[in-house]
C-alpha cells in the first residue's frame, strides 16, 4: 500500500486509524535500506532512538499538536540532539548535547526526526556529489543530480522517506535540489528561522530551508519553524509586512515579473528551456501578467557570492580545520574554501559598499508586481558531466540563486513540469523580505493551476487549502459595500496587502440600508437581532500593520466595528452610525450591495 | 539688540517686521568676523553667494515654507553646490556641483546656508583640534575645546551664526559637540537622513546629524531633513514605529536606564561627575523612574569602533590620497588612519558576528524602559589638555558615544546644566532605531522641566510646544470613555507608544450614553446634530502601525469611526452602533465620561 506522505494525509490515516507513527516509522527505516544506493543518510535513527519520540507523542493531543507523527529529515550540518553532526567530514564532527533552536520547535510540535542527511560538504554546492558518503542520487533517475547542497534531505522527501526535511540555503542549496526532485523549498526570508545550532557556511547569510511536498506543508513546517531567538545575532523578528507596502498593488490579476531572453540562460538543456516556455505560457493562460524585468544588478550580486570576500565566511566557518589537517576535507571544496583566507577587510568593505547599492537596484525592479519568476536552475546534469566540470557547472546551476540572501529576498522552489524524457523540472518565485508567506500562497495557486504527483511518490496531492495562507499578524476584516471584490473601492484591500479569505453571510440579525448621497454609493449595516437578515459579505485578510491606515481613511458615518458572521463568529467589519441612515434606504430584501448595484 | 535665533523666534521677528532675511544674515557675516578667532569657518558665503538665496525666499510664503530664512551652517563633509568641500585637508578638496540630499532639502524648506565648517579632518575625532585650520574654541570658554569632530557647526549655532546645522555623527561628533556648547544634537536614526552628498568617513556608519538651540527645532529641521534616496545605498525607509513595539510599556511614569556607578566614567573631572549627578537627582525628582542597566555590551560594541576593523572604512575614504600623498594629511588623523588598509576580511567578518550578538544583548538592555540615559561626555578637555594627549583624551570623549551606530540606536543629546564654572554639560537619551521622535519627546519634556539659555546667547528658550511632537506615521484617535488618561483602560494606549496630545471637547453636536452592562463600564458616543451638546474628550497620537490592532481589541457595539472636534475638524474615535443603546442612558447633561464616573 502506498502511503500519502503529506501532513494531510498522514492525519487522515492516523484518524482513521489505518496507520500509526510507529508503523510508518518501521516501514520508512526498512525502505531506507532498499535505497541505500542512493546515498541519501548519513546516519538513520534506529527503533531504539525513536522510542522516546513515540513515548512524546503519546503524551500529546494529536488534534492540538501540529506535526503529530510527522517524520522529517535533517541535513547534517544542523543539531539533533545526542547524534553526530559532521557536516559531511568525519574530522570535523561533534556530537551536540542540546538540538538546533529549529528542530527542537518542530519535535515540540510532534515532528519525528528520521535521520542526518547526506550534503555537499561544507555546505558548499549545488549538486550532491562532494560527499566523502558518495554522491546523491536523484529520486527519479539515477545517473542524475541530486542537487545539493541539502542533497540528501531533498531526495528523502521526493522518495517518501520523510514527510518535509530540514536543508539549509545559502547560495541555492534549498532550490535547487527541490526543483530537480519534484518538491517544494521555501528558502525562508534571512533569520526568520533560528540559525542556533546550525553549523555556518557564510554566517551572515545562512538560512536553514524546508523541503515539502507541497505549498501547504511548507507552510504548516514554517509555521512551526519560525520565531525569533536572541541567541542568533543574525535572528530577525519580523516586523509584519511593512517593508511589502512598496509593492502594493491596485488590484486586478497577479502582474508577475520574468526575465528578458538575454538574461535566460540554460547551459546547453534544451529539455529545460522548452519546459520553462511551456510553464509560462500555462500561467500567462490562467490570466497572470507576465513582464519583464532588468535581471543585471540580480547578476552582479550573484558573482558577488563566489568571486568576492564571502568566500571568507567560508573560510572560518572551516577553521581550524582547514588550516590544520587540509587534507582531511573534500579536495574540490579544500579547492574552493582555501583562498578565503586572503582577502583584506578593504576589499569586505567595498564589496558590502557595492551590494547595498544592489539592493536597491534589485528591490527597485519588484516594484509593482507581486513577485518575480526565475526558472530554478538552467540545467539539470548527469552525475557524469557534473564530475566533469565539478566548479563551472556548479557555478551555472547557481545563476538563478546565488543572489538572493545576498539582496535579502525571500524565495520558494515550486514544481511545475517534467521533461520529455521526465525528469523535473520548477520555478522559483522570489519576494522581499518577509513575504513568505505571499509567496507561498502564489505557489498554492500555481500548484493547483499545474498539479504534479507527490515528489516520486506516483501519488496525487491532497487537496490544496485553496485559500490563501493564514498570516498571524493579519486580521480578518468583514467588507459588504465598495471594497467587496471587483468594486470600486476594493484597491483599497489590494494595495495593502490583503488577500480574499472566504465569501459568507452575515449571521441572521442584519439590515442593510442604501444611505443617501454618493457616488461613490455606501451600504450602512445595521444590527437588528429581531428584523435582521443574512447579508452578502466578504471577509478579507489584512496584515495588522496596515489596518490603521484603512480605518484612518474611512469618511463618517461609516467606521470599523465588530459583526457577526454566519458561523455564528464575530469579526472586523464596517458599521455605520446611527445619524448617517437619514434619507437612506432599506434594501435588506435584495440580499447584498452586488445585488442593489445591479438593479439600481 | 539680540535676536532669538530659535525658529519660532526668527519666524516672530520676520511676521512683526523687526527683521528681515538680509538684514540676519549681514548681521551674521559681520559678527563671524568678530569671532574668527574661533576658527568656526573654512567658507563663510558672501553677500553676493547670499542674494540668489534671498531672490528664492521672495517667491516662497513664509506660512507654508517651514524654514523660510532659517540660517544654517554646514560641516565641511557635506556638499553645498559651488561651494568647495574640503573634509578639513585642501589635497583632498573639491567643488561639486549639486548640493547633498539633505542640504537641497533644507533649501527648498526656506533654509539660508551660511558657510562650511572646521572639523577634525576626515571628520576623525571627538574634540576639534584636529585641524589645519585651526583648534575650534569653545562657545563658553576660549581654552576649551569645543568637541568634535562637528566643531565649527556646533559653536556657530551656540555663537548665534546660524539657527541649526548640519553635523555628521559616526562615533559621536554630532554629540560630544552639542554637550560642550549647550545645544541639542540629534544623531538620527543610521539611514534616516541621506548620504547623498557626504563624504564617507565610515560609510556604513555615518549619519548626518542636526545641531539646534532645542528640541522642537531639531525636530523641524528633521522633519524637513529625513526621506529614503535609492541612491544611496544606506538609506532606509521607516518602517514605522514596528520595532519599538518591543519597548511599549504599561503606562505610568517615564522609565528611563542608567548606568552603575561601575560603568560611569568622567576622567577626573569632578564637576560633570557633579553636574551629572546633580541632572539626575532633578529628573528623579519630577517623578522620572531611573533605573540601572548593565552597560557592558554596550562598552565591547564601542571598543570595536577604533580598535577593530571599522578603522579600514576610514582607510578607503582616505583613499587614494593616503597611499599617494600621505604627509598632506594631519599627522594625528594619519596615524589613526593609516593601519587601515592592514585588516583582513577574516578578521572583519568575526568582529561582524560579535556585532550581532552584541546588538541583541544591547536591546535587550532597552525592554521596558523608554529609553537609556548617559553623560554625554565623561569630561570636558582644555585645548591644552587635548593637544598633551591626542589619541587617548580622544578614545575617553567617545566612552559613551562610540557604541550608537554600531548598535543601530538613535539618540539626542540634551543640556541639562551648567557645572559651577559655567561650561555646559548635557545627558544623551538613547533609543533603538526609528524612535527619533520618541526621545525628541522627552527631550522636549527635559528642556521644560531644567530650562536653560538658547547656546551661549544669554537668552531664554521660547515657549516650548509642551506636547508630545508629531510623527507623520501617526494617528489621532479621540478617546471618551475608559481609554482616558488614567482610567483602566489607558494602557492600551500607552503600550502601542501613543501619547496624549490635546484635551479637548467634541463639536456640540454629541450625546454620551452610559450602555448596559460593564464592568468595564462603557460611554456611546452619538452624533446628533440638533439635539447634541460638547463632551470632553482626549486626542492620542499613535503609530499607524499599531492602529489596527487597537480598533481590532474593540468589542461591539463600539468601533471607531469619525468625531467631530470643537474647532470643527473630523479625527478617528470612537462611535456607537444602533443597537447598542438598548439598556442605556442619556448622560450627556454630565459633559463627559470622567464626571458620570466620579458620581456614579
Amino acid at each position: 500500500m502506498k502511503i500519502d506522505m503529506s501532513i494531510s494525509g498522514l492525519k487522515q490515516a492516523y484518524l482513521e486509524g489505518s496507520l500509526t507513527p510507529a508503523k510508518l516509522l518501521a516501514s520508512i527505516r526498512e525502505q531506507a535500506v532498499t535505497l541505500s544506493d542512493h546515498n541519501i543518510w548519513i546516519y538513520l535513527l534506529t527503533e531504539t532512538e525513536h522510542q522516546p519520540y513515540l513515548d512524546a507523542l503519546a503524551t500529546k493531543d494529536p488534534a492540538t499538536t501540529p506535526l503529530w507523527g510527522v517524520p522529517f529529515a535533517i541535513k547534517d550540518n544542523i543539531d539533533l540532539a545526542g547524534v553526530a553532526t559532521t557536516n559531511g567530514c568525519d574530522a570535523f564532527a561533534y556530537t551536540p548535547a542540546e538540538s538546533s533552536q529549529v528542530v527542537q520547535q518542530l519535535i515540540d510540535a510532534g515532528a519525528i526526526p528520521i535521520g542526518k542527511t547526506n550534503l555537499d560538504q561544507f555546505a558548499t554546492g549545488l549538486n550532491g556529489t562532494r560527499s566523502p558518503h558518495g554522491p546523491c542520487h536523484n529520486a527519479f533517475d539515477f545517473d542524475y543530480i541530486s542537487g545539493g547542497s541539502s542533497a540528501g534531505s531533498s531526495v528523502s522527501v521526493a522518495k517518501g522517506l520523510a514527510t518535509f526535511s530540514l536543508g539549509t540555503d545559502t547560495a541555492g542549496s534549498g532550490r535547487v535540489p527541490a526543483c530537480f526532485n519534484n518538491l517544494v523549498g521555501l528558502k525562508p526570508t534571512r533569520g526568520l528561522l533560528s540559525a542556533s545550532g546550525l553549523v555556518p557556511a557564510c554566517r551572515s547569510l545562512d538560512c536553514i530551508s524546508i523541503f515539502a511536498l507541497n505549498s501547504d506543508d511548507a507552510n504548516s513546517v514554517l509555521a512551526c519553524a519560525e520565531g525569533f531567538d536572541s541567541r542568533d545575532g543574525y535572528s530577525r523578528a519580523n516586523p509584519f509586512n511593512n517593508q511589502n507596502r512598496q509593492y502594493g498593488r491596485r488590484g486586478g490579476a497577479l502582474k508577475i515579473g520574468v526575465l528578458t531572453e538575454e538574461h535566460l540562460q540554460f547551459f546547453g538543456d534544451q529539455a529545460y528551456a522548452a519546459t520553462y516556455a511551456a510553464t509560462l505560457e500555462k500561467l500567462a493562460a490562467t490570466g497572470i501578467e507576465l513582464v519583464t524585468i532588468d535581471y543585471t544588478p540580480f547578476n552582479e550580486a550573484a558573482l558577488l557570492l563566489y568571486e568576492g570576500p564571502w568566500v571568507t565566511e567560508r573560510y572560518l566557518a572551516a577553521q581550524p580545520l582547514i588550516d590544520d589537517n587540509p587534507e582531511a576535507i573534500f579536495p574540490v571544496v579544500r579547492e574552493i574554501i582555501a583562498p578565503g583566507g586572503k582577502p583584506p577587510a578593504t576589499a569586505l568593505f567595498k564589496a558590502q559598499y557595492r551590494l547595498e547599492e544592489l539592493k536597491k537596484a534589485c528591490h527597485d525592479q519588484l516594484k509593482g508586481l507581486d513577485c518575480l519568476l526565475t526558472p530554478t536552475a538552467g540545467r539539470l546534469f548527469t552525475i557524469a558531466e557534473m564530475l566533469e566540470e565539478p566548479i563551472l557547472r556548479n557555478s551555472q546551476l547557481g545563476y538563478y540563486t546565488n543572489y538572493m540572501n545576498l539582496v535579502d529576498m525571500t524565495s520558494v522552489a515550486v514544481p511545475t513540469a517534467f521533461t520529455e524524457a521526465g525528469l523535473p523540472f520548477g520555478i522559483t518565485l522570489v519576494g522581499p523580505a518577509f513575504s513568505d508567506r505571499a509567496l507561498l500562497s502564489i505557489a498554492n495557486r500555481i500548484q493547483q493551476t499545474l498539479p504534479l504527483p507527490q515528489g516520486a511518490l506516483d501519488l496525487p496531492q491532497p487537496a490544496l487549502s485553496g485559500q490563501a495562507v493564514g498570516n498571524p499578524d493579519s486580521i480578518d476584516v468583514l467588507v459588504c459595500g465598495a471594497h467587496l471584490e471587483g468594486l470600486p473601492l476594493n484597491w483599497q484591500l489590494i494595495e495593502r496587502g490583503a488577500v480574499l479569505k472566504q465569501h459568507t453571510q452575515t449571521s441572521a440579525h442584519y439590515l442593510m440600508y442604501a444611505l443617501a448621497g454618493g457616488p461613490p454609493f455606501r451600504p450602512g449595516l445595521i444590527r437588528d437581532e429581531a428584523a435582521g437578515v443574512a447579508i452578502e459579505v466578504e471577509i478579507w485578510s489584512m496584515p495588522k500593520s496596515e489596518f490603521g491606515s484603512f480605518v484612518a481613511g474611512i469618511p463618517a458615518p461609516l467606521g470599523i466595528g465588530k459583526v457577526q458572521i454566519a458561523d455564528g463568529s464575530w469579526v472586523c467589519g464596517f458599521i455605520c452610525e446611527p445619524y448617517g441612515l437619514e434619507g437612506s434606504s432599506d434594501i435588506s430584501a435584495l440580499g447584498g450591495w452586488r445585488a442593489y448595484m445591479a438593479q439600481r
